[in-house]
């Protein structure tokens, strides 16, 4: 195995991260636009599922000092606002439809 | 941020995602023993999301490089070996009791 600086493996975590917390929102996105309402019990499920999985990568990442805790609660934090925005603007659109 | 080798660092992340694990086996056998029945949905709701939990790990180590495909794959399947036993022998007890 080649040797690597830890420094680079962070960076490559961080950005690997940001990735997966972009993923859910599109996911969250798709679901919100096409499939069901977010007041549905499955919606909330994928939901929490997907964040659990988002926080068990971040705390891994945490864990191997890859990334700083305060980064690892930014990550979760900056989602939580993303999809807290995409929820209102979502309803917004359905009462201006009906 | 001192230097340290990736192959340390690939260690460090298999022996972590062993804990988790772990973890979660204890978990499921404490619910077992204590909580609810197996074929309680919440049960399964609980174990679905922390094998995923499990899962979105291992996959952010293979993409890391710290771990490879394989290694990856041999954890989850020893782990729902592990679960699966430990399903069967909570059956047999609860049937033995009747």
């Amino acid at each position: 195995m080649s040797l690597e600086t830890l420094s680079g493996q962070s960076e490559k975590a961080y950005a690997l991260l940001q990735e997966d917390a972009e993923k859910i929102l599109k996911l969250i996105e798709v679901q919100m636009t096409n499939l069901t309402m977010p007041q549905c019990p499955l919606y909330e499920e994928v939901l929490d599922t997907q964040m659990f999985g988002l926080s068990r990568e971040i705390d891994f990442a945490v864990r191997l000092n890859l990334i700083n805790e305060e980064e690892g609660k930014e990550l979760m934090d900056k989602l939580e606002r993303q999809l807290s925005a995409l929820h209102e603007s979502s309803m917004e659109q359905k009462e201006k439809s009906q």
